[in-house]
């Protein structure tokens, strides 16, 4: 995993953190499939994901179209669900707007 | 390691996204140390943190006013400083604006 490289901002960050559940049946495969499938949607700028214990998956996107698109891809919708009923036993999903980064390469 | 639990938005992210070099003397107590200083600030609203390889720690704060007052903290500047030359190879600081959140809990 490598941090993701963004254009310039403003763009978005969808911070979803989270912790799972110890029905985990399907889960890593629906959680590869989202990303190559984040991947090819129209605005995406990349992601960074890590858990341990807690698991922190942040995305980052063009604008609120971009996200807004997102969240209403079917094959999306249909792994959120099973997400919020089966694999996590909480999360958060925080939408934020990236006014400013700084960093070192 | 929990979910932060965070007010209603309008509240500020800031995602410190980063690799580690394999110099870490003094790196997890210094770690430590910022937490605990950090959390004594005004306008902090929590954090999180997860590393696996790449680490992510996001923490929320009031405003863009209590994140500046944090970053002049002068024992933060000091950890930063040797963070950027010895403990990082390569980082990333995003700040953003949460705009909206939603969860379970």
């Amino acid at each position: 995993m490598k941090i993701a490289n963004t254009p310039k901002p403003p763009y978005y960050a969808v911070i979803f953190t989270n912790l799972v559940t110890e029905e985990l049946e399907g889960y890593e495969e629906t959680a590869d499939r989202m990303v190559e499938l984040a991947q090819q949607q129209e605005g995406f700028l990349g992601f960074e994901s890590v858990r341990d214990g807690l698991g922190i998956t942040v995305s980052y996107w063009k604008d609120l179209e971009s996200i807004k698109n997102w969240k209403y891809n079917l094959e999306h919708s249909v792994a959120r669900k099973k997400g919020n009923e089966k694999w996590y036993s909480s999360f958060k999903t925080r939408i934020a707007l990236v006014e400013r980064d700084y960093g070192k390469e």
